[in-house]
């Protein structure tokens, strides 16, 4: 396992989500009891595969933008917490029937679920944490809440069934890798900034404005994960480097590369992407020639497009610490080791 | 493929859904207007699986409960279309993941969608559909009824998880069975039925009757679901004889079968379910030991204790044609060929 291909550089390194951290620090406390708590089940498998992937962490990305977007907008009371809990879950229940669609095997620098219990209990558990998502939102008792949720529910599945279409396939368009992950990362980004304007019942404009913070942050988030694939340091990914590539998905870095390249590249491509037929020396080669057809580089760049837009969505909240928390964490997201 | 064994005789023989359908037939109509509708996707691959599921039919007793409930109570508004609509896409759901988990090749007398689009495909258009049920419970706006669905769908799941753990397992009490069974199947008719009243804004008694009602009818149709699995005829079926029986499911008939058996019968069931050694009499053997231990004659009369259950739930409501039909699906439902 050769190259290991330095990505940052000409930004400021020090950028990091330990400010969001430590701001919903007390509220996440509460999340993640609510969790351990929702996770309780008589069916003992159930608490042992939901433990197994919610102590693994990950980064919780998704329930700190719903609580910090509450924050932001002055709410005081509890909803928030719930909201965030029901995100997290809605997002571990794509992790556990992704990984069994996938076949992967590791998962937050854990064994994957599927491996340890089986497909089977990976997909009911799955459904499972979903069926606790929902009551959970309902007993927040906002209907709209409920409806940006339960639309991204139906949009993520559609974005996995999109992927599940376009993987193999290296005549994949950018426009089309784009539609892919604003539905199966964007939009749960996007609903999980926009309920906490929801839930403090403030005004269209900044639900609008935190929905598109999300929506762009979840873009720029997906495409930095999907250069990562192709660059990363495995020890800090928690994944394995090239999953992307065995598994035969195309995404940005591929789909450049692709048309950048010339007869023998494509046929390369086509080979292991298409065909599946991967030797031993292939993802250093598939590397290689990304890093020669400047790919991931501009996959970065495209990153950076999207967290610009992300960043003047929030233009119209006043300064404050949560603000730039937020800002920042679209600086790590287009910037980051891991 | 020699067995096929009687179960019915002493009932009315003609008892039937005809009433029930006939009753609900035109909101019915809308139902499968609104599903034909939600199953629509840009990704072409969503609707082909959906219809393909959902053109097959099945009874679609769980929607006519809500249907036909809301109407006894009276009922003049248009949510109890979309609550039957959910409910459909719930049941459809879980069929879609049961049939990854259970490995089946039919469904409702089709080949199983997972063997034409493949697991990955059935796991994320399930997803999909829950999602849609979702979006179109908040549509109906009843945080009322958005509980109890939501809460159905999570004790799905559960029961699902509890029916993968006592999966081979031939010490199964009926108790155990019982409480499988509860979670996987009633818990769906019972919530279908109650927001019947819930959505018709009907007394907590009237909810009440009828979530008591959707339960037991719920119990005793899989009580008889799973009889029809060593007995039924399979063309009437829409699956084949014997299913649950290669698959190691450890269901009433083997529960009571196994424990009223001696040594010798109670290795065969080992052999069989534990240690997954199936031959090709094994089947027939299997129906023969059931028939003598009278263990389908016991089964069907645990059905019947449950239909009369379901029966004086409905006792509350005064007579009507609606009443009627209900009580008449429970004769159908546990005296059934198919």
């Amino acid at each position: 396992m050769g190259v290991v291909v330095k990505l940052s550089g000409s930004r400021d390194p020090k950028a990091s989500l330990a400010p969001l951290i430590a701001l919903v620090e007390e509220d996440m406390a509460r999340v993640n009891r609510i969790i351990l708590d929702r996770a309780r089940s008589n069916v003992d498998l159930i608490p042992e595969l939901a433990r197994h992937l919610i102590d693994s962490g990950g980064k919780r990305l998704r329930p700190m933008l719903t609580l910090a977007a509450a924050k932001m907008c002055g709410y005081g009371g509890e909803g928030h917490v719930q909201l965030a809990a029901s995100v997290e879950f809605m997002h571990t229940a794509t992790l556990l029937h992704d990984d069994v669609v996938d076949e992967s095997n590791f998962r937050r620098g854990k064994i994957a679920a599927r491996l340890l219990w089986g497909n089977e209990a990976s997909v009911l558990v799955g459904d499972y944490l979903l069926g606790q998502a929902f009551k959970m939102m309902v007993d927040v008792g906002s209907l709209d809440a409920l409806r940006i949720l339960s639309n991204a529910a139906a949009i993520i599945a559609e974005g996995e069934v999109m992927q599940l279409m376009t993987a193999n396939n290296t005549e994949t368009t950018e426009d089309d890798y784009l539609a892919v992950i604003e539905a199966k990362t964007a939009a749960l980004f996007s609903a999980a900034a926009e309920v906490g304007a929801i839930v403090a019942d403030r005004p269209k404009s900044e639900a609008a404005a935190l929905r598109s913070y999300g929506r762009n942050l979840g873009i720029a988030f997906q495409l930095v994960d999907d250069a990562l694939d192709y660059s990363g340091q495995q020890e800090l990914l928690g994944k394995t480097v090239g999953d992307d590539f065995r598994e035969g998905k195309v995404t940005l870095p591929v789909v450049l590369c692709y048309r950048r390249g010339n007869g023998e590249d494509r046929a390369f491509w086509e080979r292991t992407l298409k065909g599946g037929n991967i030797g031993d020396d292939d993802l250093d080669k598939a590397i290689n020639l990304i890093v020669r057809h400047n790919a991931l580089a501009d996959t970065m760049d495209r990153a950076r497009h999207y967290g610009a837009i992300a960043r003047d969505a929030l233009a119209i909240f006043p300064d404050c610490e949560i603000k730039s928390a937020l800002l920042e964490a679209i600086e790590f997201s287009v910037d980051r080791p891991f």
